[in-house]
């Protein structure tokens, strides 16, 4: 499995897919250039599967997929409907005819975008209702005769067919990019992201208090480790497109054509909320209030375990959807978590009262509000990874 | 001003829409039914009208400039560059030919495609790359003499032409559609929503205490109330979409040609930053831990008078990008909060110890802290306010 999101990979991944479009781009040229139609016939008929090519083409072969299904079977049901109003329109007289084919295009174009705004219509077929709206018009307006419109409709469809198969020979044989597979990464990604975020916050955090963490990696590493979970707070377009395309595609590699996608959209929003949290958290330690190292120092060790804790849970909910299997360890974790809980809970009840705490010198309340409320926030994003532990079983069952 | 979130004015402005491309479908099929050219000429030439009407017409008027132009451009210099390559190819005789216009069919495509990948090109151009592929491939491998290629070409850009000014004359003259106006409004209302939430959540909260608030409305109102900042959490890609389209769009109304539209997309990422605190908050609220009533009245004056100057910041922000005008009254607002701040510190400070607490009875350390974290993000929620009044002043700058 190849990693998108490491910049070498990512690159390498464009540079394949710009190869491919220049090959598919060549074949179907080449294929226009020689085909002996393109003479004897108009030139109209042999340039649809460029043009098919040109639009079709995606990156993944789920956007393949979906383009050129939709635009087969929309040209397919627009030509048969126009090729039924042309015929009506013709036995009407000459009179009525341009009448009967200008309100056709205005009502089915008219009732077509309409539907776009429907939201299944939207998701599943929204490029298919584009292509019925200009297979409709065209034909139907076009100036020919019944018989030669019906050669022309057959030919267009056949070219269409062609670019389309050129479209996914090129897609699923040259270094194919399963959008499926690609959301399965990028949620695994994302995951581990919230795991050293989460981590890497409160280790910044207390760091200062005396406890030297992540001894071995320099200040830069630990904040461009810590900002990964501001990723999630924006990557549920990406979810949301790459499941649409995902659900075009057939079974690959591990994934059964009926792999239930939309599950890693929900394991994707139970992370988002955790993300809220932290990105609150993040701005509460930020918030250049200075706690003294003493009250620090005694919720330290506490707020480190739980993180490191729920950062676990996260990792080994990582690895589970990795290899698509359920952890046995993932109970334990739990519980482990829970206890950690009662150990900040137990910390934070042992707090001095305060009043007392004010006697430390430095500390108004309000600094000592900023510990509690990042203590209380750990806890509250450990009790949302629970949401994430039960999104990540379902997908499993 | 239309309001475009309002359910009957979106359902209109979407009936409006399936209208105006019905009557710019049925313009063009009509002028591609009568037009003489289609009977003495290729019937490929008029039929680009057709086509272009269908894939330019957007929703917005930005949607159809950019569509528009980005195809006439697209089409100009693909079209220029093919021809001067198709002369290339005819010099170096038949043996040559195909190879060269394979090669530089292939060598283009894939460059093109690179293209698309960079940020700035997809923004502005991406639609226009999609054509030059597309216009560059079919007259390059075109079977057609270099004279009979120059007229085709000619008649097509001619086309092409007629189409997108039926598409902008619809789109501008019958009731148009201002992205950069969307973009306004969506901020103004994400703004109110904001600030009703805010307002919504805390009374919600503190209602139960005693302090009966909002006695005329019902339950399910203030919930719906309460909930409206989670529009703002998903609204990034309208918002980027939108000030996307609106650089397209001429001046209009009170917006000028070059009006920031980016400075809203600064104002939606401060609200955003809010929003998560305040999802945040909402998520401590929801967590089921009673807090003694006691302990709850005690803050929640200081709280509610906050949350209600908070809100109070964000309307009266709202005002002012709505009539684009300076506020008089913001630095008084927020002064107030300055007070509504050290107040709730106050009475943070004023709260019995932790131990004190446990002898109210029902309350442990977990829920006391709930309410400690609830004011503190209330507190951190009025700071991140300050950034949304300066992304407004800037705009209003």
């Amino acid at each position: 499995m190849a990693n998108p999101e490491k910049k070498e990979t990512h690159e390498l991944r464009k540079t394949i897919h710009c190869i491919k479009v220049g090959i598919a781009m060549t074949l179907v040229s080449l294929y226009y250039y020689t085909n002996p139609w393109s003479n004897i016939n108009s030139q109209g008929a042999a340039m649809w599967a460029v043009m098919t090519v040109v639009v079709v083409f995606e990156f993944t072969v789920g956007g393949c997929l979906y383009k050129g299904l939709n635009r087969a079977v929309a040209t397919l049901i627009a030509g048969c409907l126009a090729l039924g109003i042309h015929w009506i329109a013709s036995l009407s007289g000459d009179r009525f005819e341009p009448v009967i084919l200008g309100l056709s295009v205005f009502v089915l174009a008219s009732i077509a975008t309409f539907y776009r705004f429907v939201t299944f219509i939207k998701v599943w077929f929204d490029y298919g209702v584009t292509i019925f709206i200009l297979t409709f018009s065209l034909i139907a307006v076009s100036g020919y005769k019944q018989d030669t419109l019906f050669t022309l409709a057959q030919q267009r469809l056949y070219n269409i067919g062609i670019g389309i198969f050129i479209c996914l020979l090129v897609c699923v044989l040259i270094c194919p990019v399963w959008a499926g597979e690609d959301l399965h990464l990028l949620i695994i990604w994302n995951m581990e992201k919230l795991a050293n975020s989460l981590e890497g916050c409160i280790a910044e955090y207390f760091k200062e208090g005396g406890v030297l963490l992540a001894v071995d990696e320099d200040q830069e590493a630990i904040i461009q480790r810590s900002e990964g979970y501001k990723h999630i707070l924006s990557s549920k377009p990406s979810e949301d497109s790459l499941a649409i395309l995902a659900r075009w595609e057939p079974g690959h590699g591990c994934y059964g054509f009926r792999h239930p996608w939309n599950q890693y959209l929900k394991i994707g929003a139970a992370m988002r909320l955790c993300a809220y949290c932290l990105e609150s958290l993040a701005g509460c330690i930020d918030s250049q209030t200075q706690v003294p190292e003493s009250m620090k120092r005694h919720l330290s060790e506490a707020c480190i375990k739980l993180s490191t804790n729920s950062s676990r849970i996260l990792k080994e909910l990582a690895k589970c959807i990795k290899f698509m299997k359920k952890s046995k360890y993932i109970d334990l974790l739990i519980r482990d978590q829970n206890n950690a809980v009662k150990e900040l809970d137990r910390a934070l009840r042992s707090l001095p009262p305060m009043e007392a705490m004010e006697n430390f010198g430095c500390v108004s309340l309000l600094e000592g509000r900023v510990l509690i409320t990042a203590a209380s926030l750990l806890i509250e994003i450990s009790a949302r990874i629970i949401g994430v532990v039960e999104a990540v079983n379902l997908l499993a069952e």
